[in-house]
Formats: C-alpha cells, sequence, structure tokens
C-alpha cells in the first residue's frame, strides 16, 4: 500500500540541553517518510527545497527508499530554516529564528501518480495547503492530519475546514484543549471527533496517548527514557510509524488501530534518542519490533484471580 | 490478611466547579481504611478525632467493617479541619483554611493486638509519626507510604529516614521530583529506589501511575472521566485499594504488583466521581471488577502481527 507525505523539508538549528546542532535535516515530511518507510513501499514525498540543499541529504532521503518524484528543489531561494532551543523540562521551547525561505510559497502539487496513495499524510502545514492536497488526491483510504496551536489561533477557519474532511486528527491536549476550550480530554474528544474525524488521537508527549475511536479509548504508555536528547521531530515520526504501519496492514480496524499507534509512539520514542534524523537512521526493524514489545510488557495489567 | 492504617481522620469543606460542601467526613485514613476493606479484613484505623465528631461518621466507619479499637475520641478538642478550593482545571487547589485541632498534637499509639499487622499503611502525615508507627509494629510483610511537598520542603530529614524503612513509597510526579532534584521520572525512580524503597509509585494524576520495581516498569493508565467532581481523598483511595488488594492475595510479585496498582487506580477513579467518600459509600465490589476490567481494555496492545 502507498503513503503520500506532504509537509516541510527544512534545516533546523536545535539547541537542547545535551547539546547543540547548527543545521541538521528536518521538517515535518521528512520524519514522516523515514518513519514509515520502515514499514512500507512506496512512501511518496510532496515537499520543497532550495538551491542550499546538500547532496547528501538528497541521497539519504533517496537511499532510504523514498519516492522523490514529487519534491521540488528551487534554485532561486533557500531552504526553510527552523532554530530552536529546549529548556530543561524538554516540554517547551522557544523559537530563535524562522526563515520560511522557498516554504514560504510552497504550493504542494500532487504528481498524476501519487494521486491514488491509499494513505495521505498532511504533516503540519498551513491548513490552507492541505486543503489543496486532499482537492486532488483520490482513491485514499484514510486521510491523517497533524497540526499545531499556530494554526489553531491563527488559520481558524480553513483548519476547521481541514479537519471536518480528514479521517485521523492527531494533535496534543494542549492543541485539543486550545481547539475546542474544553479542559477535560474525553470532552475535548468528542468535540473533536464530531467536527469529523472518526479517529483522534491525542499525544500528551512523556505521558504517552489516546485512540479516539466510536466505541473505545486506548490508552497507549510513553516509552520511560532515562535521556531524551531531541525531541524535535517525535511528532512527525509518531505519524509516520502510524501510517506507515497502517498502509502496510492495510485493515483499518481497533486492533491495527491500537498497533498503529504503538508503532508511532515507537518511533517517536527512537527519534528521541538523538539530534534529528540521527537515531531513525540507525535502527533497524528489528530494533522497532523488540521495542513494540517492550510497549507491551510495559503495560500489561494482568486478568484478575 | 490484616491491614493497619495510620493517618488523619478530618472534617473537609470542598469548594469545585462542580458544587461544595460544607463539611464531609474526610482525612487520608479515613479513605484508606474505606478503600480497602473492600478487599480484606480486618482494616484497622488508628487516628484521632474531637468531641464535634459526629456519631453518624462513627457509624459510616463502623459499619463498613473498620477495626476503631485504636481509634481515639478527645473529648476536650475539635476534630481536624481543612478546607480547600479546586480550580476549573482540577489539578490544583487552594487550601482556605486549616485547623489542625486534636490533630497538632496527634501521638498514634498502636493498640497491642494491631502490632502484628501484615500491612501497614502510612497515610500523609508528618514523617516524626510515621517513623513512631514503624517503630511499634513487628512482623509486618510490607510498608507503603504516602507523603507530600508539605514535608518535603519542611521535615526532610524525617522523611528521609520515613523513605529508608518503607517497602513501598506513593508520591505524585510532582513529589518525586521536588525530592530529587530531577525532571526526569526514570532518574527520579532510580534515586529514590536507592534511599530504599523496593518499590515505588508515582502518580500521575489525569495520566495514570508507573510502578518502579527491581526489573520493571509499570505503566497503569487513568480512567477516562469526563466529570471530576472531588478530588480529594484520589491518592488516600489509591493507597487504600493498593494494599487492600496485596492483603488479600498475600503474594508480593510483579503480577500481583501490577493488579494491586489497577486496583489503587480503580478506587481512585471512584472517589473523584462524588464529593467526599459519598460515590465509595455507593460502590459494590462487584463495581470495582467492572471497572478493573475496563482499565485492562482501555490499555490493551494487541501482539504484533
Amino acid at each position: 500500500m502507498s503513503v503520500l507525505v506532504v509537509g516541510s523539508v527544512a534545516y533546523d538549528g536545535i539547541e537542547a540541553p545535551a547539546g547543540k546542532v547548527e543545521r541538521t535535516l528536518g521538517g515535518s515530511a521528512t520524519y514522516i517518510s523515514v518513519a514509515s518507510r520502515f514499514f512500507t513501499n512506496p512512501v511518496r514525498l510532496v515537499g520543497t527545497v532550495g538551491y542550499d540543499f546538500e547532496e547528501r541529504d538528497h541521497h539519504f532521503l533517496r537511499d532510504r527508499g523514498i519516492d522523490l518524484e514529487g519534491f521540488r528543489v528551487d534554485e532561486d531561494q533557500r531552504t526553510f530554516f527552523w532554530k530552536g532551543r529546549y529548556h530543561d523540562d524538554m516540554n517547551t521551547r522557544d523559537t530563535l529564528d524562522t526563515q520560511l525561505n522557498v516554504f514560504e510559497h510552497f504550493n504542494p502539487v500532487i504528481p498524476e501518480v501519487y494521486k491514488g496513495s491509499r494513505i495521505v499524510c498532511l504533516g503540519n502545514i498551513d491548513p490552507v495547503l492541505q486543503l489543496r492536497v486532499l482537492d486532488q488526491v483520490t482513491q485514499h483510504k484514510l486521510t491523517v492530519c497533524d497540526t499545531m496551536n499556530f494554526w489553531i489561533s491563527g488559520a481558524r477557519e480553513a483548519l476547521e475546514e481541514t479537519i471536518s474532511r480528514v479521517d485521523v486528527l492527531i494533535i496534543n491536549d494542549e492543541e485539543a484543549r486550545e481547539l475546542t476550550g474544553e479542559t477535560n480530554l474525553l470532552k475535548c474528544a468528542s468535540m473533536i471527533r464530531a467536527k469529523g474525524p472518526k479517529f483522534l488521537i491525542i499525544k500528551k508527549g512523556e505521558h504517552g496517548a489516546h485512540l479516539y475511536s466510536d466505541n473505545a479509548v486506548f490508552s497507549a504508555p510513553a516509552y520511560p527514557l532515562s535521556d531524551i536528547v531531541d525531541p524535535t521531530g517525535a511528532g512527525d515520526s509518531f505519524m509516520g510509524g502510524f501510517a506507515g504501519w497502517l498502509s502496510y496492514r492495510d485493515r483499518i480496524d481497533e486492533e491495527n488501530l491500537r498497533r498503529a499507534v504503538i508503532y508511532g509512539s515507537v518511533m517517536a520514542s527512537f527519534c528521541v534518542e538523538k539530534f534529528g534524523t540521527q537515531r531513525l537512521a540507525e535502527i533497524s526493524r528489528f530494533d522497532i519490533d523488540r521495542r513494540y514489545d517492550a510497549f507491551r510488557k510495559l503495560s500489561v495489567i494482568p486478568a484478575r484471580s
């Protein structure tokens, strides 16, 4: 089964208690593609970069088997650059610099052969662009959408329309509260699902994630890590693992959705262990499955006795 | 198996978004005893109240089958009174009034017949008093201890000694961080367990709880509730369910500890559904087991496929 990924490809400058990197490959589409490619093929990336995009990063994406037919290089502009600093608790960060560059006029054009992709991943970009993607795709089985507080406050109307048209919305707990004006997560979930998405995933960082569907709530744990080096891309890696695994299984039911949430959590847990995409570039499918089993062990509740 | 509970018996005034109560039976020993009594017998309460302690509350404890041989009424003083107001998010509260009254000079004297109790629950009281209890008990199989930030900052030395002498410490995530000066919970847990407790439970409120033992971390979910009426006593009810169930099973291993954490979580989830002890007074063991099963369903991760 095929996965289409639309989002940003960027260079990130990251400062964290564990150290810093000046300029490393990042962006939502990068993380989503790399994470989902562990599970399925083809993974098709639609994104745009500038003349400063380095050959080794191009190679990196190609060597991981990501389909780059929808990947555009603009020779007149520079690549999107973001710089941020994480605080000691790793839960909050300051943006130090944002240079949209080529990303400012990003207009996702979906190649003809991509339009029939079965799972469509809308990375965290302007909801107006997410809508343009939805207008172009056909025959998809599942649309998965990420967003952030920036769009909730700044592009509310377009975001509401996007939300009404996707199957799975993935947001964090703060965003769910901001989107609904409601504190209680169970009520948030009902309100958001009433807007359209059949499935809602609320990420809670170090507290795991919830999956809300018609008949059930699934509470997924977070993997306990003693050292979180860099949270950048964790949410995108989650989406990649989630969508990649569902694409591979090709059956959307409660059991597979739960597995997908855990595979998403597994990818996020690896992502944060090193800066940028470094850790995702090291691991194998064997490592992923081993950590999946560790997630199960972590949360198993014995039957009553 | 027998459970000994030492802690406060109080009257609480509670203001919350859902309403308020002027004066309702509360205190850590009350909640712990009532919750643990669903699972085991005898449950022995050591606590003290004043001349204003109402006959109907005395009846309430007796009718629930709680052993009150260690329960003292001081005819010269009033009962400990606490009044607090919960904020909209239910996670934070302000203390509006504290009248220690008879509790100011509480000196737990353990009746001879109680000294052989197998599980000893040290409710959240001055660690100096917790130590006096530990000095009096013998032949216990397990000591379970609760504390709070007030003692971490105000009675550090005695608290450290208490912690070094108990088998299970139950605290919340903020307290774990305050106790260690460390943000990462996994590191907090190692540091706290190095102080003595073989088992550590870190409660995370609406995010569930973690159990740390020699070879495993157990991540227990929280039960999703759309209406939390009154969080007072939730932590004590957790301790009661935990200790009560372990007392009933009488075998301390990983499986039973996990069950105990879930039974504790079940009791806490019921407790918050109404003001004071009201909800705990309504439910049956059948309701408890049904919710245990709901906890399992909530967090079950299917095997890889």
